[in-house]
């Protein structure tokens, strides 16, 4: 998802820095931004963020952490964190190729991809968040036994994933080709979600472990 | 699929024996019944045999074996055999929990599973055609570099399919999530897949290896 450019957004992040860090060099442990010390669940592509923000507010247990690399899409994200006053709820404008600088290893239960870009040419497959060299990073950052979650409505994207994350050795748990049918009330819609699903798109999920 | 008894069918079939085996003590070698020695593909639950007939048909190269619990639909099959002067298809009159009683290890490249009965309620599980116990026996039965191929309309089934044969450690090699989009010329509908496409139903595939 891409926004008109707000040259203003990183005076706006700046200005809230209890939410998120912007800092390049993130010398700051993810942990010690949280006021509770309780399991993190991550998820990578936030966009707007109605996703994270309202899994936030159901489960303050969990302390949560929205990585996103748009800084004009992560103000939205941070004015819902504002408005909902979120604490277990931190935000990190992050390219997720540099996740592994970031979290230590071990350091998160869950990672959660909503919608991600389905990069669909061939020659542009290194870039799926779901391609072998993202799944060594999350590999690395989830505790033995995290949890993969991912939901998509891309066909060619879903079915790359079942083979690439099977393929590097992945276990299934759970596989659904059509989550509105029968829709859990543990599915949060995301905005894309309830745009493209209202289309006639199928909207297909998985869970993983390594 | 279930048909109209035919009293007449053990009959029927009994007059076939080049075409069919319905020794129940089935003590004859499958690889003796054809002419050429040529790899085996096997089809577990022909139905009405369209699929395997016109495969038999396009692949001279390849000895196919259709294996049907059902001797009234099995008529079917060996009418279009009869029709078609099949010299490369042998049917087999088995229940697919024998298949380790018939076959040798190591003596099929290729298994078919098509529209096999979704066997809906938990307590069935165990009939269903992916579940373990019969994974088991078709890894006994195929080549190192043999293939399970698999078809079906029934998300259920395609659903738990994926979980149980990622459990089962076999390794994904084509997912294909709508199959009459872009139907490849390759693909062979069923009598029932042409039926319930036309109705809506989406059609899913997969080919995975032990």
């Amino acid at each position: 998802m891409r926004m008109r450019n707000k040259p203003w957004a990183l005076d706006f992040l700046s200005e809230h820095k209890s939410f998120i860090d912007i800092d390049e060099s993130h010398q700051l442990d993810i942990t010690s931004r949280f006021k509770k010390q309780q399991p993190i669940h991550l998820e990578i592509g936030t966009g707007m963020g109605r996703f994270i923000t309202t899994l936030a507010k159901r489960h303050p247990e969990i302390n949560f952490v929205g990585v996103e690399l748009d800084k004009n899409i992560m103000i939205r994200v941070v004015e819902k964190a504002i408005e909902m006053e979120l604490d277990n709820l931190q935000l990190v404008l992050l390219d997720a190729n540099h996740l592994r600088d970031y979290f230590n290893a071990d350091e998160v239960s869950h990672i959660y991809l909503n919608f991600s870009d389905p990069w669909p040419k061939n020659r542009h497959e290194k870039r799926r968040l779901t391609h072998k060299n993202f799944l060594k990073q999350y590999k690395e950052i989830l505790k033995v036994d995290g949890m993969l979650q991912f939901k998509t409505d891309n066909r060619g994207l879903f079915e790359f994933s079942l083979e690439h994350l099977n393929n590097f050795g992945m276990k299934f748990h759970e596989i659904n080709l059509n989550v509105h049918e029968m829709e859990s009330p543990e599915n949060i819609r995301t905005e894309y979600e309830d745009k493209f699903s209202s289309r006639g798109n199928l909207i297909y999920q998985l869970k993983a472990s390594f």
